[in-house]
């Protein structure tokens, strides 16, 4: 089942680079996992901004909560999710 | 180089359901020649609206607006283009 | 699998009463076939407005959108969608 | 009577986590004493927000107010109160 | 019970004078049985707007929306409602 | 002379509570004499909010501003202010 | 007293040409009435819009209203009122 | 050239009483020298709110620009610029 | 003196396509006589919508409101005026 | 391939005035490089605010992604990017 899940990350301006980074790197390790397990089908970076357009493919509205609840970026965050279903029209067989 | 494409469909109340049917199997005609060419990447539709959320991969803006000009129901869309970039934290090498 | 959904109605203001009845009619029996089935799950009036407030349960976002497609007065509404999951502090059983 | 009540929680972020954690524990008593007594109905995560979606049913505003009032995370929500009535098409007696 | 009920009304440009003065005269009249009763406590014009703010007193969520739903300009009308209540430092006794 | 006026107040998290305390107990005094004087005439709580629904009578627009801008609460407010005058179809010798 | 007033108008597209013409003859000069009466203080276009800014001078909100409502082009018009006083660095007399 | 421009002032809540009352006399003392020599033509107080609606007669957009960037408040305020031309129903012969 | 304009057209659905037809010719005409000219400097569409960016470069807000007025495409338009200046960082000698 | 790109800067109101000097002249240095290089087409300042209009001519989105990351004032931006192209109307040869 197809999410689109759209995030804008805002750091405080005065968190340290250090803390920033850990965050970051702990954000793209999280990331890519949920990618390689199929949970997170795709990610791209929206141009001029630090925000993301993001498709999640999960079991259920509460497995998209468990999986955003825990985003290290999560506190830092507004996300909007949008409920996808397939389009009549598409001829990509995964695009359900 | 992609863009995320937000259309949303209002059809007028008055329309005449032959015309409406119609053109509506003209758009699903030309979307699905669109996709098939890889240029409409993904097609999703919105869970409650008539509408959608889709990717197009296009070589320009330029041809992004050829290509969202010449939907048989554009006269009655309202479209949202968001131009989109590689995320640094994607594992997709198509998601570029 | 629960979903807020928020309808609002707006009739053209030249229908025809007996059109709009017969259309009100029709969306009074499906909704209750719905609700009867447990689809749709709670069905309340908004003070003031030709609107409601909806819980849905569904298997998936496409049952969702097959059973709002469906509706007599669809080509008549706004309608917002907001994916819900059991809430951590909840204790019913079925507020799943 | 009954009301649609939506709260977005926004801690700050330098809160310390037992502070939090502490405000975090009395919200989920006082909540599932309310939700006991059946004041507090339902009560719904919104997937992918620190925010929820509740029913009330109380005898009047006043009591609304004072129950929302008496939140301890009150201080750092955004809340949103629609007031609802029995839908004409309901089929629950108790969705009055 | 009180509740601020904003309505701003648009009727058609293209209504014909002998019907709008028609609504209109029999929406006084619903009014000022309204007003007697003590239901519709407040009414004021908007300056500038055909619009008005008011306060009814009414018994629950329902007595309010059969009240307002009767209401001969209704269809022509957006309804804003806001549940009030008793204000801690008012002076007033009646404005409960 | 009438006007609406809506007031939503927002404290600083990290306010100290004496301060508060200091700052609403004035709050009240000041208010309560204008009720008393007639210059505030209605005021009312909005349920679930830190905010209020008042309804001032003065002379002026500049009278208004006076009186506003010396709410002890005001650094701390957003106010929106809505002229006023008798409607037609009010019954209420006093809502001129 | 002084009131900023803004108006847009927005005539109906299929509005005859005469009609307009013989609307906005006399919006004129009714316009140029309370103007020279000094009711009607300033009276600007807004470059590139159908629209103007104005500021009015009257005795009360009710004079406020009364004058906009008579407004030929009124029923085309969404409107704006603020409220304006005297500004403390102010250094004209009559911007009072 | 006339702008119609409006200023919303928002001090920070912990700024010194001191640093807020040079800052305002250095305003006020800008804007009463701007306003004596025709630049800065109107200046209204917007009733309930630390804002005003200001009129400038400016040779260019630029000649706007560094004038109200050299506003000692300038730190502190959203403004907001609408360009104004001479209304075709003006009297005013100074309103060009 | 440089402005962005920014123009966003909706012509009625209904309306015949020879006449549509006609009105975007004497438009483009229009507009390549301003653009030689040198008064409409630069013109973009906005890619996937029926709608356009404009740079205008004008003597006065007057000149640009009669430029603009005089659109055959005027009464069917959406159209926001941003005053514009020299940025202290550009090195082009005419973007002024 | 033309891209709108309007930027808002906001620095803290705390910001030392040396650090905010130093960004600032990284910034013109940078933005300076950018127009030499042709990629940042056009830059405008809006009157009256802290912002600026630009024109960016890029490969791809991707690229002016890396451009606009790479701002010195970028973490205290709020930035807007419109896909533009070339407009049939347009008669110069480099509005592609």
């Amino acid at each position: 089942m197809l999410f689109k899940v759209e995030m804008v990350v805002k750091l405080p301006l005065d968190m340290p680079k250090a803390l920033a980074d850990e965050i970051k790197t702990r954000e793209k390790a999280y990331s890519q996992t949920l990618q390689a397990s199929g949970k997170w089908r795709h990610l791209w970076r929206v141009a001029g901004s630090y925000a993301n357009v993001s498709i999640f493919d999960v079991e259920s509205n509460a497995e998209l909560h468990e999986l955003l609840f825990a985003l290290p970026l999560y506190p830092y965050m507004k996300i909007r999710v949008t409920a996808l279903c397939r389009h009549p029209s598409s001829i990509r067989d995964d695009d359900k």
